[in-house]
């Protein structure tokens, strides 16, 4: 693309940085910026900048949170002897919209993968086994994708647990509610007769 | 969506009012963005604010500029007898990037269209008609797209270029070239009929 002017073909190549946003759409979005009242492109600048200078951790979960220690871990109405381990805020956000889970979560920030140069010191692993230590926590809940990353990110942190006096848990895989059993993948159909569950069970729960 | 840091929602809000952009993708955007090293969030602000801030529009033709006139509008080596009149800065970049014009553009930053609020009056049709007006010009090609805005704005440059000494034209609508006729639709391959064109032309422009 040949853009006649170097601001607008910056503007263009940072956009486009961005995950999914190919140099056509960047474009697009530039030129609408432009289009719209200054005031607007003040406030996503002011935004995002605010945003990635000032953002905190929370410094028991690593959840995004504008306090040191986030609404969630700081809540008394919580049990804090049910943690549930995620990949990033995104599920925590999930999970929380359920409105089914009343533990605490520990955000990793990813999964080891090595394809991608992840490796289990770029995760959040060792302040989680150092919170096991402390002994408040009863039962790990591994909530991570079903990929071959999060299993293996999975059995990483459980290996480093030996020892430890914790329970461990995964998520329930199976048939989601509603679907067609004809169209479900055969592994997942597999497994979820191999991981039955007792009907009264499954009657409490719905 | 509820959200554990108001920063982050805040910066969500503003991104997902790009257009095509949702709440979902907004997320996944600015968590991308806190992914990366400070700086990418930096340039990206940077770039933006620069270009709205000191971004130059050719005091000849409304094309985006980093001087007063434009490149193409400055080059010796341009036709300044044609004017090509379109919407905005990517049509120029399209017909450019055929290496088939050698004139001039004029860029109307729009279509009329009384649907989204958009009169003659919030285009850059005036400038036009001056441009016209000082006689250099002595043909305008209209290549908007070819929709029912596009036709009404030509018809509206057109009624107010009467009296003036310019020829006014529009490009060719027809058959793309490679496409198969049977996939044609019926307005496009009815033109191209009506509108049909010596065939030695056809050998000269291949």
């Amino acid at each position: 693309m040949d853009f006649s002017s170097k601001l607008l073909e910056n503007a263009v190549y940072e956009m486009s940085q961005l995950p999914g946003i190919g140099k056509r759409t960047a474009l697009r979005l530039v030129l609408h910026l432009l289009k719209q009242p200054e005031q607007q492109t003040n406030h996503l600048v002011e935004a995002l900048s605010k945003l990635r200078n000032e953002v905190n951790f929370c410094k028991t979960c690593n959840n995004i949170s504008d306090t040191e220690i986030c609404e969630i871990c700081a809540s008394p109405k919580r049990d804090r002897t049910l943690v549930c381990v995620v990949e990033d805020i995104r599920d925590v956000m999930a999970i929380e919209s359920t409105s089914q889970y009343k533990g605490l979560y520990h955000v990793l920030g990813g999964k080891i993968s090595p394809m991608e140069g992840v490796g289990p010191q770029d995760l959040n692993i060792v302040p989680l086994i150092n919170r096991v230590k402390q002994g408040e926590v009863q039962e790990l809940i591994f909530a991570l994708s079903s990929t071959m990353e999060g299993d293996t990110t999975n059995f990483y942190i459980y290996k480093q647990l030996e020892g430890l006096k914790v329970a461990t848990s995964t998520i329930a895989r199976g048939i989601s509610v509603g679907d067609e059993l004809e169209y479900a993948d055969e592994v997942t159909l597999g497994r979820s007769i191999l991981n039955r569950i007792p009907f009264e069970n499954a009657i409490k729960a719905s």
